[in-house]
């Protein structure tokens, strides 16, 4: 048995007996499936078609937040890739970086919560590989996974956005990005504040099951709404207009942005996203976004038009207009 | 342009201008193909049928050795793991964890052996991750490679070995492990001793092109020839019997071996594989390795018996028997 109250040893990564115990008692307990219980070289797949592939490295620091870890950070981040490209998120591989040292007790529980997480799509960790580094040559703990997933719906693009569409979010926006600057600044004990860290495939499911007409669909991880946006506008060589007033935004995060002197729709986000569709279709996609808990805030956020081409006009409150910019620089490392 | 005399920053991992630059001045350009550079949150492929779906990260120290660095073991380690499982390499997907300080001139001989290594298989890296920790958060440089393969001959297993197989080793063994060992002694100017690390789907297509019936096939990696050998034993519950001076080991490597008080069988190999299969069909699967330089040294060195199951006994030049084991505790820490 791997004892919880210990850490991990340089010879949990030496391909001998302790690292079989360490892959068979937490990571095949937690992973369980035919296909990853086979232990070949690689796992054996059935596929058919159009698939998608995307792998993530995740370096999150701290690996605990308000929210999450950067376990279920790891699953939720490659779902996600999917997810957004239309992809029912089927297969994942799963390749830890230890630091020796490592609390065996903390490895589990991030462990547990990415078990925890894959129920939220389905999909399933089929291969795996383990690499511990002596103390000083990571830092604590480094994830990466990279997924396969079915293309379900293939016509979502950047390149898809056309005049009169809408744009919707599918909740209050920064929470990720606020979540770890709070934790790094040991702000824990002063707020609600949690990660909006979640899977998205189960309601990009619903939305592709109403036949929902996506032209774009993204999460807006690094570099938040703001480089989306800025993103569609380019790539469809468009203009879209934002109604400051309608973005959703947490008053915890814009206290924090207050405090820091950041924007909100710069900030990273790990389980939201935006959608740009025909404005016939957008009531249909809110109301189907809103039945999920943490989406009730979706909402329309702006739309698409033919002036300012490439660019992001943003419509403050008191009817003013501004260019909303890709983010400059780096706000916050090792966010992801 | 990426200026090879600077080197990375938090910037390059930070989702904007530096980091599009470091991706699309490095990375696409030693990389480049159709779906990479589309773009999108994940690859789209097509497949069909069986494939396999392997994934590796890569932490090796030093990021240099003679033979090779992290870029190339990077790809002909996850392109031998589908190699070994009968699978055409096919897709990878590549992701950085680099830590802030790197040699951008290094990362680019890196970046350029990986994509060098790429044409010996013909797979093409079709979407990556690229991630800065802060100085002291890694240990220079980490490599996650995972890819996906068509399975060309289905019936590969470590199941699969029967009475009257005969074993073959691809190489002489232990160079890869007796490299790094050198490389971290200091001891580089002292012999003519490489690293074998490559990629091994151009002689496995070979075999299959040719309809050898192999029963089962192993990259000798961690653990060396005594692991692969003992898990096939046991996994078939079969004997294997070898005789010790059938095995190809080079003279730099029996030198280093006896200096540090190792055995080759049990040190590292990256381009060295093992295969068991039909008697009859031995010397012609020996003929087609010999005809690539680095396997001149091809040849049967043991076969399958249906006495002591589960475990190997090696027969001494002197007539003797003993069993060959696993290899106890960590010989080497990060030979991959």
């Amino acid at each position: 048995m791997l004892d919880a109250n210990k850490t991990i040893q340089l010879s949990h990564g030496g391909g001998g007996k302790e690292m079989d115990q360490l892959i068979k008692s937490l990571f095949f307990k937690a992973f369980d499936n035919p296909i990853l219980r086979a232990e070949e070289d690689a796992a054996k797949l059935q596929l058919s078609g159009p698939v998608a592939f995307t792998t993530d490295s995740f370096t999150v620091s701290p690996l605990f937040f308000a929210g999450g870890n950067i376990g279920k950070l790891a699953i939720a981040g490659t779902v996600n890739d999917l997810a957004m490209m239309g992809a029912q998120p089927e297969y994942l591989s799963c390749s830890f970086i230890i630091e020796e040292g490592f609390s065996i007790a903390e490895l589990k529980i991030i462990v547990e919560s990415m078990a925890e997480e894959l129920q939220q799509s389905g999909a399933r960790i089929v291969c795996g590989d383990t690499k511990v580094v002596p103390r000083g040559c990571a830092d604590g703990l480094f994830i990466n996974t990279t997924g396969i997933g079915r293309i379900i719906m293939p016509n979502i693009s950047t390149q898809n956005l056309s005049t009169d569409d809408v744009i919707i979010v599918s909740r209050d926006i920064g929470r990720h990005g606020a979540a770890i600057l709070m934790a790094r600044e040991g702000l824990e004990l002063e707020s609600d504040l949690t990660s909006d860290c979640a899977s998205l495939w189960p309601m990009v499911e619903q939305l592709i099951a109403a036949n929902i007409p996506i032209h774009a669909m993204r999460d807006a991880t690094r570099g938040g709404l703001a480089a989306v946006l800025n993103e569609w506008a380019k790539a469809s060589n468009v203009g879209i207009n934002l109604i400051e007033k309608a973005i959703p935004i947490a008053d915890e995060v814009k206290g924090l942005c207050e405090l820091f002197g950041f924007e909100a729709h710069d900030l990273a986000n790990e389980g939201t996203f935006v959608i740009a569709l025909p404005r016939e279709a957008a009531d249909g996609a809110v109301e189907i976004l809103q039945r999920y808990g943490h989406c009730e805030k979706a909402c329309i956020i702006g739309n698409v038009v033919e002036t300012h081409l490439g660019k992001v006009v943003l419509t403050t409150p008191w009817g003013s207009h501004r260019y909303l910019d890709l983010p400059q620089g780096e706000l916050l490392p090792r966010i992801c």
